[in-house]
């Protein structure tokens, strides 16, 4: 049994619980929050909750820490605190500074003789190897990633900051006129607002000027002024009914030619419809915990990524059934 | 550079061929035939055509031997026996005999010191891999391979051994109403004829019996007995002008569950649309190609599967720009 210890129990780390469940070899042993212990239920019974102070104490119990916390602040710095101590997986996913977190972790985990694997989940994660797998099957091509149908939290929370808005749940959307150009081969360039449209959900508070909420929303930087975006204002009663989930999604999609004369055009397509985010990527996650658990049996070290990972360490089966079945 | 052998110049060899230019870090070092070699004429200028009983003395000469051969008799002699000498990738993919095709490859290469891959290609390959990802990502879930629109040649050439039959082309189909079912997270069950119909295009004999050919089409065992069947009678012209290409692809699809009482579906698809599918095939080989001959430098040794291969190898970019460029 491979035993897994959750860092940080908000809905990730809910749906890490649930997918433990899902999967025989595993099983949870602890759960670690910043909350007084005392005051936090989890679903699994005779499961230990202690305080993230106490983590240490737990160094011979779990194989595999999940850390369940943000991207912005928490995971930073508890990646590679806990990589001292633990193999670790995260779901760390600012594109951007992925390359100084690996750094960063790598570094701890070698010392420590873990192996950590971050940036684990859809995208980053599923996302990123079937960009890779395509780009290097299609080397003269273009890829596109789309997002959506989604909410978009990052999006939710900037709503939720203007004046005067009590709620509000925003979703990505995929333009269908885009994903279908995308899909004839015709390698089009597109802009931002060429692939996603906006739609935002809003409650906003009594009297408020419904007005300028829509214009602060449309015009926000970054966030809004690129795209089409469209804004219903709702009662809080149906935004707890029809947008209470967290669903999400999105299309990669690559395009590209083969042939003594690129004569030949090809469409690689891969896509997910989830209905909870959350413990999708929980999912995932899970699946990559068992890769690092036999990965450091095998005398691995450092921090890696699902690039490094090969595909049968994902699963319980072993691979000469995996070959016999799937292949 | 990686120095690439192809033993075998048909479809699949001149796709190998075609893929080996898209990529910077390979070169062709010589293509071997059964034929006589004078013959044999290739599309890369200063490339040594070398008969099959001569592979030997390019012991020292290549890296990576692609086998282009069929899988029902040349590929089970040929692997094992170029496996001795070279490192090597097939396309084996009669999926029953895989397991005892990698033994024996295994066996050899073991000894040799060499590296093998067999059954590269998309299916095996490419949608086996997502079968495995899929599966290990949603263990409570059903996995969908559909197959099309595309030529089956096997099937083609079953029409073609009917007597009054000049020439025929077969498309397999997937039927749209099965793919939107799978796709809805349903996991309904499906009859081999609710998943795909066939459809034929014949050149008859002057005089022949078409009613009787198409009835004997129609009723063939394994290959349409158990399938919605059309078939058209057409002219050589049309044949020649409508359907010469080699297009294939498909869809490998899982829908699966999660949460404490599995009340969330999703939906994990992985589509292919290709304009040919010899060269598709063959440009995931050369891709496998480059993997194979990075674990030989590294000192793996024996029969290896997509399943074995880390993502990354399959790149000709460093690892830290697929992170920072693709993860």
């Amino acid at each position: 049994m491979i035993k897994i210890g959750i860092f940080g129990y908000g809905n990730l780390g809910r749906g890490i619980e649930s997918a433990i469940r899902q999967n025989q070899d595993m099983e949870l042993c602890a759960v670690f929050t910043r909350r007084d212990p005392a005051t936090l239920k989890i679903k699994t019974e005779g499961v230990a909750v202690a305080h993230v102070s106490e983590v240490e104490n737990y160094v011979d119990k779990i194989d595999v820490m999940i850390l369940c916390g943000g991207s912005a602040t928490d995971l930073p710095v508890q990646t590679p605190m806990l990589a001292k101590h633990f193999c670790v997986v995260d779901s760390f996913d600012t594109h951007a500074n992925i390359p100084a977190h690996l750094a960063a972790v790598d570094s701890v985990a070698k010392d420590a003789g873990k192996v950590a694997l971050i940036s684990c989940g859809w995208d980053p994660g599923m996302f990123s190897l079937n960009r890779l797998y395509a780009s290097a099957i299609l080397p003269d091509g273009e890829d596109y990633t789309f997002w959506g149908k989604g909410v978009s939290q990052g999006h939710s929370d900037a709503i939720r900051r203007i004046q005067g808005v009590v709620d509000a749940k925003q979703y990505t959307i995929p333009v269908d006129a885009a994903l279908e150009a995308v899909r004839s081969g015709a390698a089009p360039k597109l802009s931002t607002r060429q692939k996603h449209t906006r739609e935002c959900f809003v409650v906003a508070a009594e009297g408020a000027d419904k007005a300028r909420i829509e214009k602060e929303i449309k015009e926000m930087p970054n966030y809004f002024a690129d795209y089409d975006t469209t804004v219903h204002f709702i009662s809080r009663e149906e935004l707890e009914r029809e947008h209470s989930g967290i669903p999400h999604g999105g299309f990669v999609i690559r395009s590209g030619r083969t042939g003594f004369e690129g004569e030949h055009s090809h469409v690689i397509e891969y896509s997910l419809k989830l209905d909870s985010n959350p413990e999708f990527t929980a999912s995932v996650i899970v699946a990559y915990a068992r890769a690092v658990a036999r990965m450091y049996r095998e005398g691995n070290v450092g921090c890696k990524t699902v690039f490094d990972v090969p595909p049968a360490y994902l699963s319980a089966s072993p691979r000469d059934e995996l070959i016999k079945k799937l292949l």
